[in-house]
C-alpha cells in the first residue's frame, strides 16, 4: 500500500482551492495517517487562468471534467462543483461507472439522487464519500455510521446551516430585523447572492434527508420532508422568545416515532440553555439521541473553506487507507421504505405570535377557536396597550397535536380584528 | 464477506454485559451496518455463576481467560476486565500474538504499555481498539485518527471524568463541600468505594495521554503527564469562580507549543457561557482546535452501560467491516518522541486563592512577592473583614508563566500571616 492515491479535482472555488493547500501544506502528516500518499494527478475548472492563490502547475489539466472520470492516472474523482443535477451529477455516475471512488460535497445531488447512487456504487465495488456534505467542522457521517453503528437512533437534531444560525444570532444581539441583517451577511460574505437555498432552509433540508437516511437506514426522502425558512421571524418573535427563556434556532428534526420516520425543517424554539440553544454564530451542531448510547452531541463550523476541505480530504484518506463502506451505511437494498409520519403524528408546545387589534373581545375570540381545536394554553401575553391599533398577541400552549395548532390557527387567521399572518413555532426541548 | 464476525468477551461486569445486550437486542441492525452477523462464541469471567440479567447459555463458557486467545472460533478478543497489568496486559498480548484482532476498554493498560502494544498489533496485522477506553458516548477516537485526519492539530481540552464532573456540578449547585457531596456520589454509584483514581485524576489523564498520542502523533507518555485532582477544591472557590464568571472543572489539556508538546490534568476555570463551562454532570466533552477546521466539540455521556458498550460495539463493527488501522493513527515505529513541554512554556492567567490573617500590611506582602516574581494582578478581592482572623483573598493574575506562578505562590505560602495552602488555578479561556 505505499504506491500514492492519486486523485482528481473537478472545481477549484472555496472547497478545491482548500483541498489543494491542504494536501500541499501537509503531504507528511497525510501520508503518515492514510498510510500512502495522497497526490492530485489532475483538476479542472470552468476557467483555467483565474488565480486561485495555491500553485496548481504540477497537475494536468483537464478542460471537460467528464474527462476524469475514465482518467487512467486517477483512483478517486473529487465532485467539487455541486448542483443536483447537470455536469455535476453526470461527472459522479460516470466516475463510479468506470469504477472510481467519488468523494463529494454536494448534499443537493445525494438529498436528490443518493439512492441510484448509493447502488451504483456497490454495484461497482467503490465508495462514495460524503462528509463534506453536512457540517463540514464535525465528523457527523463518520459518528453515524461508523462510531454509533451499535444504536438504533431515536432522533437527530441538527443546526445544519450556518448562514441562518448567523442571522438569528446577529437578530438576537442587535435587535435588527431579518432584511437588515441578511443584507449585512452578504456584504460579509456569509450569505449568497440569492439566498434562498439557505434562508428558505432548502440546504438545510439536504443534510437533513442525509442524516435521517443514515441514522435510520431509510431511502433518502427529501420530498418528503416539510420545510419553512426563517425569512418571516421577527425582531418581536427572537424578543418575546428570549424573555420565555428560549432561543430561535432553524432545527432540522429526524424522529422515529413508533415504526414510523418524521423528518422536518423548521425554527423551533429551544432552550437558552440546552446544548442546541448555545450554539451560535455560523456553527452547526448535530445532537443524536440512540441507545444505548443516550444522548451525544457535536458541534463545528458547517461552512468556509477549511472545515470543508478538512472533511473531504479526511474522505480521501479513509479510501486511501482501504476504507470502503456503504454510502448510507447499509446497502442500497436494505435500506428501508420507511412509513413516513407526517404533523398529525407529533405533538409539541407550541409558540403562538399573532398581531392583533386591540380591542374588547379579541381574546375571547381566539380562546374560542383554541377550545374548539383542545389546545390548551399555558400562558398568553398581550404585548402593550393601544386602543384599535396593532398590538402582539403570544401564546405558549402545553403539548398539543402539531396539525390541531396549524388547523386551529389558520381558523384563528380568519378573525376580522387579525392582522398579519400568526407565527407558529414548535418549541423543542431537546 | 457474509460468515460471521466471531468475539469473545473476556470479562462480564458493566460493560460486558452491555456489550451482550447489544448484540442480542438488536442483531439485524448490527448484521446489516456491519455487513455480515456479530456472533459472541466464548465468555469468560471470574465468577461463572453470578447472575447477570444476561442469557449467556449459547455461548460456550471459559474458565481460563488467556484461553480466549489462542481460542479457534474467536476472531476477535474483548478485553474488558480491567487494570494496567496483570491478565488484562496478558490477554492481550497473547491474543495479539495469536493474530487476534483485540478491542479493549481499558484506558490504564494502553496509557502505560500503549506504544508496544500497537507495535505487536502491527506485526501481526490486526487491530487494538479502544474507543471506548475515552468518553464512551463520543466517538472521540474515531473521530481524531479519522475524521479529523486531514488536520494538524493545535490543541486537545476534555472533561473527560464523569465522577469529577458530577461532583464539581453538585458542588455548584447546593454549596456543599467535595467530602459531603464525594459521599453522595458513592451512595448513588457514580462514584467507587475507593475514588482516588477518579477524584485525583488518573483515570482522566489516562484518558489524555491516548488522546495526545493519537491528536499529535507521539509516542502515549502517561509519566511525564503533570496530574491534580480535584481533591482540595472548596466550596469557596466553586462560589468566587461562579462570581467572577467562570467554572471550576477537571481539564485534561494537551497542546502544541513551538515543536514541542504540553500535557496536563488539573482543575481549570473555564468561562461559564463557554463549550466545556456548560458540560454539566456526568457528561464529557472534548474539545478539538485544528488546522484548517477549527474549533470542534464533542459532547456525551462519558461513562456507564449503554455508552460504553456502544463504543466496545462500534470498534468489533469496524472490525468485521475489515477497517483495521494503526492503533494510534499513524504506524507505531513513526509515533514521534515528541519533546516535552513543562510549566515553565505555558502562560495563562490564574486564580489565586489565600486564607490569610486578616491583619494590616498582609496584601503589601503578597504584592511585593508578586511583583518580585513580576506576576501583575488583574484584581484583588478580600472576601470579608474579620480583624485577626482568618480571611480568603482572591486574586486574578493577567497572563504570566505558570511556572513564575507557583514559584510566586510557594513564596506567599511562606508569609507568616497565611493560612492554609494557597489553591492556585489556571483559568482556560477555550
Amino acid at each position: 500500500m505505499n504506491e500514492p492515491f492519486r486523485i482528481a479535482i473537478a472545481g477549484l472555488g472555496t472547497v478545491g482551492r482548500g483541498v489543494v493547500k491542504i494536501l500541499q501544506s501537509q503531504p507528511e502528516l497525510i501520508r503518515a495517517r492514510a498510510g500512502r500518499p495522497v497526490e492530485i494527478t489532475a483538476v479542472n475548472a470552468r476557467n483555467k487562468s483565474a488565480d486561485r492563490g495555491v500553485d496548481l502547475s504540477s497537475y494536468e489539466w483537464v478542460g471537460d471534467p467528464l474527462a476524469l472520470a475514465g482518467h487512467d492516472k486517477v483512483d478517486c474523482v473529487l465532485e467539487l462543483i455541486g448542483g443536483s443535477d447537470g455536469v455535476a451529477k453526470d461527472l459522479v455516475e460516470a466516475a463510479l461507472d468506470n469504477g472510481k471512488h467519488v468523494v463529494t460535497a454536494n448534499k443537493a445531488l445525494l438529498a436528490h439522487h443518493g439512492l441510484e447512487l448509493a447502488q451504483k456504487a456497490e454495484d461497482k465495488g467503490v465508495s462514495l464519500n460524503y462528509e463534506a456534505a453536512v457540517a463540514g467542522g464535525i465528523p457527523i457521517i463518520k459518528s453515524l455510521r461508523e462510531g454509533l453503528a451499535a444504536n438504533k437512533v431515536k432522533g437527530i437534531y441538527g443546526i445544519l446551516n450556518g448562514t441562518c444560525n448567523y442571522i438569528l444570532t446577529e437578530m438576537r444581539e442587535t435587535g435588527r430585523d431579518f432584511n437588515d441583517v441578511l443584507k449585512d451577511a452578504q456584504d460579509r460574505g456569509y450569505a449568497e447572492a440569492d439566498p434562498s437555498f439557505d434562508v428558505g432552509g432548502i440546504d438545510a433540508a439536504h443534510k437533513l434527508a442525509l442524516l435521517t437516511a443514515l441514522g435510520f437506514g431509510v431511502k433518502p426522502n427529501f420530498d418528503g420532508l416539510s420545510i419553512e425558512g426563517i425569512e418571516s421571524i421577527t425582531a418581536d418573535d427572537i424578543r418575546f422568545a428570549d424573555e420565555l427563556g428560549y432561543r430561535i434556532k432553524l432545527i432540522g428534526m429526524a424522529r422515529c416515532l413508533g415504526g414510523k420516520v418524521f423528518q422536518i425543517m423548521a425554527p423551533c424554539l429551544v432552550p437558552t440553555a440546552s446544548a442546541l440553544g448555545s450554539v451560535e454564530g455560523v456553527f452547526n451542531a448535530v445532537f443524536v439521541e440512540a441507545d444505548p448510547v443516550d444522548k451525544t452531541m457535536a458541534e463545528g463550523r458547517g461552512a468556509g473553506e477549511g472545515p470543508t476541505a478538512s472533511a473531504v480530504v479526511a474522505d480521501v484518506m479513509d479510501l486511501a487507507r482501504g476504507i470502503t463502506l456503504p454510502t448510507f451505511g447499509v446497502r442500497a437494498s436494505e435500506l428501508k421504505d420507511a412509513p413516513w409520519a407526517d404533523l398529525s403524528d407529533i405533538t409539541a408546545q407550541h409558540y403562538i405570535h399573532l398581531k392583533v387589534l386591540d380591542q374588547p373581545g379579541v381574546i375571547a375570540d381566539i380562546s374560542a377557536v383554541l377550545r374548539d381545536h383542545q389546545i390548551s394554553i399555558e400562558s398568553l401575553v398581550q404585548r402593550g396597550r393601544d386602543p384599535q391599533r396593532a398590538v402582539s398577541v403570544v401564546m405558549v400552549t402545553h403539548e398539543s397535536g402539531a396539525k390541531a395548532v396549524q388547523d386551529a390557527v389558520a381558523d384563528i387567521a380568519k378573525i376580522p380584528s387579525m392582522v398579519d399572518k400568526p407565527t407558529v413555532l414548535r418549541i423543542e426541548h431537546i
